[in-house]
């Protein structure tokens, strides 16, 4: 059975030595002190560990079943959604009002690295409770937020999204489902949606859906939607769940992973519910609780990379096979561990400098979304850049690295038992759900990038600068630097081809749009780790051991992989001519 | 349900416009004339659409089961392997006095591609059987020729491969399995083998099982095994399977994949078995075995990503999401299908590109063996050279393949009803089995690249010389020539960074290793690819709409996977120290 421990030690140097965050001027942080967060943090773990991690893998093999209409979660999730409610795990950052933690964002992020390490299917009941919470936050009405906001703080309801119908899943403008208005002010909706993940369950005695559907005579297109609160059971007087809703589950996916979530297809027949937010504004809400998801994807990618990780690390250092090439390293034992071999060395590192870089990334984009909710239009603007590179990048390299974790297995990582499959075929998802990879690559290449005149890059570029120049004060940081240099001035040169052909010849740029995405990603994880080198310099902890590994990572890192710069360049620079010769018929 | 059908045009341009077999002066190649092996794939392709396609996905949930010692297979699996055998696909390339066609392993690898396509856990029974009779037939003494041959040729009985060990996987001089020498000249058989493929199963009425083990007072390591015939029944006088032999089936393994082919842990206990080969000289009949083996996977790698492409292509073409970048495509209809979107192109021009070229390449592969077996010696060094290459190379990037497959389908990619998952679970055993990828990087870049002073690396660049020469004649293929030519600089570069590091600094090269292989494997395809397009060229074929498609790929191929051989050549001369610098405590 696969371990986990929370890398609390790594989570702490991000927080406190390479974002130093108890003395930024971000509202909210001038309590998170390193004691604190390490409190927060090694609580969290230990219910990771010790509730969670155990039922991973017994959560995959028994599934969900859908039986008389409701569907059953696996044995043991109840006692430990409890536990999390009880915990306050999922109202962390929500809040005090709502009964809520009111903590920053920033470390609902790393509470939900490990709770999605340890378990992401457990965790993704809470995860869209938040994402509904937020919305309804924002856009709902005062009534609206003092009835639902309290119940989704505690998880004691919980949220879910409900976009896809069977003919669109990307494609919102197709959208079916019909609300029609009621003489009360409430609106019926009929229609099918699927892929609902925890569309229904018995985790919670209700559970509140927020619904896209298109009013009578709306607009078609994505222009027509409006978004609705939709229960599973009529709140009474009391605020009690009350009489059922007509909202049915229809059925629930058999996957390739993911098992203790269950994705339902939900049929709504003159189902009550309540319009939130503008008439025809449904997109604009739906995205509030898209942008958090996709971070929280982009999260669930690396976390479960971590995961794997550790298991490989370990396996690596325990299971003996071959000699070392330049001679046994233990020449009393029959053979050597793993580790010695050049090339799991390489597929260690490659997990390793992936997972603590993507850490810094995603650390880092709540901290910018921490400032742009109190009001910084940079901040807002460079999460908002930053935003389809870490969903597409963190979960695409993420699953690779899950990939390399289990191939450190060898055969064993192929059998079940050992969990190193479960880590790839829940992350698998990841690439999928909240918008596919490649529609993060369109858009950043389509919206982000020219957004607001290219402020988002302005900024990124500009925090580049100034992260190259202070780390050329130190001699040992200097190659780092210049490597970081060299693949933004790659970067700079894609971009400038992307602005030049992309207004005449949209699929000219487009063709190149997820080069350019993996082309950011490298800048980005990269400027990750020149931070995280310059933090060690100064760093005034004592573990010189943390210390070097974390200068040795970074090393590989910029040195290994800045080089893929130049080649997505280069293939970005071949536009689209290739990519669109031939005629449909003609695969 | 996922579709398949072979694509026997391709195939047929491959054997013919490009490797020009039926005027090659190849023994045996002077039948195949395109009629003939037209003939033969198009009835092939029949037996793998009609019956072994819809076993695929009921074999997958179903799976196998162990009941009462005994390995029961899926539903339909007996009457498809009958007819498998019955259709003599099991025999093609068998000696005609073992009851086989005799035809040359070109034609298995090609028929290989398609039975594997189909359903992958199916044809592993046959292909392992394969593998043990050409160890026979190579290593066996004339009474063993004759007793298991006929046998296993038309796979009335079947065969094994036992080498992997609770405490050995890669590392076979760890193999404990004693094997003791009795008055009559066989030998007794005790231990534990895990791992094995098809170690129990109700498809044939006898398993030949080839066992790796070691006899009393024989070296310790790798120089102490030898290779015994050891059968689950014991044919009596008649040849017939008569007393059960000690070899039980301990239980069978929960894997991510390939559910239809059992994977059993089988005790030996006093089983009754013949040597095979010289006392001592295992590991020599063994690698037969295996390298054959190792092109079989690599066919299996880009096999599966044919049949996943596909169903991807087809996908593509029908689900209407979305509207085109520069404009409606399909302005009646509410949506444009996914197949004008500039990503979605990348990916089935990635996959396009990856399995023609992957075809070109295996069936070159083949061809060169054909020789080899035939006596020529720059073939053998050749196809030595290629071993490595093909099976790591065609599994790494035929997983990725699958990968991006099953991306096309969004959200019902993950989803087990439309087949796509399983491409990829069944497609990610191939990258570990028969030597895990980083065994084989370690194999190419430790043994076979230096092996007779460099000859496999000279023909290789010689063919490529050539190739490039004659493209250069024809303008339309000179940037392709370009391309080809700055990708095998850099191999050189690298290859001349690997050679002065190895020897002191062994580390410093194998560090590099798995970069090596895949900058080689960047090369051959893009050698294939010129050759396709040169074929392209000077074909009599009248389908333009085939041929301008076929040049536009290689087009695709060798303007955007070029570039990948530079990074592959930087990150190779960063050495080893970046990967070894950390002490593995302190990781």
């Amino acid at each position: 059975m696969p371990r986990y421990q929370a890398n609390v030690k790594d989570m702490q140097f991000v927080l406190h030595e390479m974002l130093q965050i108890s003395t930024a001027d971000t509202p909210g942080y001038q309590d998170l002190e390193p004691d604190f967060t390490k409190a927060i943090l090694d609580a969290v773990a230990r219910v990771a560990t010790e509730t969670l991690t155990p039922l991973n893998i017994s959560g995959d093999r028994q599934g969900c079943c859908l039986d008389g209409g409701a569907v059953h979660t696996p044995d043991g999730f109840k006692p430990a959604f409890k536990a999390l409610r009880a915990g306050g795990w999922t109202s962390l950052c929500c809040a005090r009002e709502d009964g809520g933690e009111g903590l920053p964002f920033l470390m609902y992020t790393a509470v939900g690295e490990i709770l999605s390490a340890a378990n992401m299917a457990l965790n993704m009941y809470a995860g869209l409770t938040h994402g509904a919470y937020s919305a309804i936050a924002r856009h709902g009405s005062p009534d609206q937020r003092r009835m639902w906001l309290p119940k989704l703080a505690s998880c004691e309801w919980t949220g879910t999204m409900n976009l896809t119908e069977p003919q669109c899943g990307t494609d919102l403008g197709l959208i079916g489902t019909r609300a029609v208005p009621q003489a009360d002010g409430s609106y019926r909706l009929s229609g099918q949606k699927i892929f609902i993940s925890a569309g229904d369950h018995d985790l919670a005695e209700n559970i509140v859906h927020l619904v896209l559907a298109r009013t009578p005579d709306a607009p078609s297109g994505t222009k027509g939607l409006s978004l609705f609160i939709v229960p599973k059971f009529l709140p009474d007087a009391q605020g009690r769940p009350g009489t059922a809703n007509g909202v049915y589950t229809r059925g629930i996916e058999e996957k390739m992973g993911i098992h203790a979530s269950p994705t339902c297809a939900l049929d709504y027949d003159q189902a009550q519910g309540w319009l939130m937010g503008p008439l025809h504004g449904g997109m604009a809400a739906m995205f509030t609780m898209m942008n958090e998801a996709r971070l929280g994807v982009g999260l669930q990618g690396y976390a479960l990379a971590g995961a794997a990780y550790e298991n490989a690390l370990e396996y690596a250092r325990t299971r003996r096979q071959g000699r070392a090439p330049s001679g046994p390293f233990d020449p009393e034992a029959d053979a050597d561990p793993l580790i010695v071999h050049p090339d799991v060395r390489r597929m260690l590192m490659e997990q390793k400098s992936f997972v603590e870089g993507a850490r810094a990334l995603a650390f880092w984009g709540a901290s910018l979304i921490d400032r742009a909710e109190a009001g910084d239009a940079p901040s807002d603007a460079l999460a908002s850049l930053l935003t389809p590179v870490i969903k597409g990048v963190l979960t695409d390299r993420g699953f690779d690295s899950t990939v390399l974790a289990q191939q450190v297995f060898g055969g064993y990582g192929y059998i079940e038992d050992t969990g190193m499959a479960q880590f790839v075929r829940d992350a698998r998802i990841t690439m999928i759900y909240e918008g596919a990879n490649g529609v993060q690559a369109l858009d950043l290449v389509g919206r982000k990038l020219g957004a607001q005149k290219g402020e988002g890059l302005r900024l990124l570029l500009a925090e580049i600068e100034a992260e190259c120049a202070r780390a050329r004060d130190l001699a040992e940081l200097v190659p780092l630097a210049d490597a970081l240099t060299q693949g933004t001035a790659e970067m700079m040169q894609a971009t400038a081809y992307l602005a030049q052909t992309g207004k005449a010849h949209p699929d000219q740029a487009l063709a190149g749009s997820y080069d350019f995405m993996h082309l950011m990603g490298h800048v980005c994880l990269g400027l990750m780790w020149l931070r995280m080198a310059f933090a060690v310099q100064h760093s005034t902890w004592t573990d010189q051991g943390f210390l070097q590994a974390k200068l040795h990572t970074a090393q590989y890192y910029l040195t290994r992989h800045m080089p893929a710069c130049a080649m997505h360049r280069v293939r970005i620079e071949t536009g689209g001519d290739n990519v669109m010769a031939l005629r449909a018929d003609a695969f």
